[in-house]
């Protein structure tokens, strides 16, 4: 496996191998849990040369959010990553992806100051701006996302609509823990209350699932009402439960009907402790 | 001369192209003048194949601009590219490029937000966004830009740095008229009185060079006093009249000698009647 942590140097790299091969590449903030390694052996089945980035891109946290700590274990992945015979690792320095005189960000519009963006202003201008980087760097043609963090998702799905990307973004089904729980880098921040009472998301996804199947005619108000108490069971504090409706991910009103939504979803932020959580699920009755 | 108006298609033919050798791009708003073809000829030395594009960019004009007017010669203009042995002419609508639910956008910070950027709100914004957009369907190696738009030019690199796109952007030394007037596709407004008034803009800055050249030890405002009379001389009006620094066109103070400054440039918007005209001079030594 070839480490490179020149962006310089890795787009050289990519650019040369592009010329026979195609590519699939998997971002990431490193602390590689199964839900990454999933994503990566995808990639493996969608191209040859395989790239996958590890890099705590500082352009998506807040300033009081958790950059300095966010785990960072470079050596474990990189055994993890030399294992599934991934061909380039990319781990640039922030000087590098971000030098001086940088200035400029891609704004998604609206879909980017829903949701979690309400509550993480710049979040998703600095998740935009990262990835139309390392698409640039790694040419890939491929480029691999768990629906975990499905707005993220489908941010990046509608930059690479709106900026013609080359590049085919393929979302992955979130992997979870035995008990249900997605899988996350910062599930490591859970103390054993705190991971007790985060069960609590999977049980109320399903929940949802089960009521947007059996009881399509009820509002999105009535489903959300019976959701929400499961959810603040166990003394999770809620940030925000949300039902929205088509790929732009729009707000919905209390008296829609699930049946009456194009692609409606449920979104799950929450707090376990001082640990912040998301979870989704699609409520659509086909998926 | 392949001429497409399809997003998708014209990407799938420029993809193909790439495998087998490098594109040169100049992207246009059509009306092609001579300033045109010199970029063109300069692509056709560049690369094997040679892209033209014409869009006339409505996210670049403010509602009070001159969108709708803006003159459109198609025909002339394909007869031209033709001549010159223009491989592809990519013709979009604005509803190709633009489709229902397009959102996001590029800033470029502070850099789009002076000169003309102070007066134009969105107008590099727009710029960056079709720029981008064009590179990805055009996957050219090289892009050339007319310096005659300089704070546009200057704004391509800044996106072209930050976002690691792979592309050689390559800067043309503005086509003037025989009087001196940069060519653009807006002198077509002139009328004869305006166009008469709008020499003074090449007099101010021949006066301008020469004086930095001469009286390097001069300040920013020394300077501006002896080629503000100048411009002013035949009725134009002015807009703006400033001197800047560094590749990212940094403000300078008034009481700032010439020589003190890394690569001066000097920037001029005008107005002859309601006809906005720009222009701009390297105030270096070395240039």
């Amino acid at each position: 496996m070839l480490i490179l942590n020149s962006a310089e140097v890795a787009q050289k790299t990519c650019r040369r191998w592009k010329k026979q091969s195609s590519i699939a590449f998997v971002p990431t903030m490193g602390c590689l849990h199964e839900g990454h390694l999933e994503l990566i052996k995808r990639a493996k089945e969608l191209a040859p040369k395989v790239i996958v980035s590890i890099f705590v891109n500082p352009l998506q946290f807040g300033p009081n959010e958790d950059f300095e700590k966010y785990p960072r274990v470079f050596e474990d992945d990189c055994k993890k990553l030399e294992t599934l015979g991934v061909d380039l690792l990319f781990h640039p320095s922030v000087k590098d992806l971000y030098p001086e005189g940088f200035t400029s960000k891609i704004s998604v519009g609206d879909l980017g100051s829903r949701l979690c963006g309400a509550f993480r202003p710049n979040h998703f201008e600095g998740v935009a701006t990262i990835v139309l980087k390392l698409f640039e760097i790694t040419s890939c043609n491929f480029a691999i996302f768990g629906e975990k963090d499905f707005q993220q998702l489908s941010v990046i799905q509608q930059i690479t609509r709106d900026f013609n990307l080359p590049v085919c973004v393929i979302p992955h089904p979130t992997v979870r823990a035995e008990d249900g729980l997605a899988l996350s880098s910062r599930n490591s921040y859970l103390n054993l209350d705190d991971r007790e009472a985060a069960k609590q998301i999977p049980i109320a996804l399903k929940l949802a699932k089960e009521q947007a199947s059996n009881h399509s005619h009820q509002t999105t108000e009535e489903l959300l009402e019976k959701i929400r108490p499961v959810l603040l069971e166990k003394g999770l504090k809620l940030q925000y439960l949300e039902i929205t409706k088509s790929r732009y991910l729009l707000p919905t009103a209390p008296t829609d009907s699930i049946s009456s939504l194009t692609l409606p979803h449920l979104f799950i932020a929450v707090y376990a402790g001082t640990t912040r959580l998301i979870d989704n699920v699609s409520l659509s009755s086909t998926v």
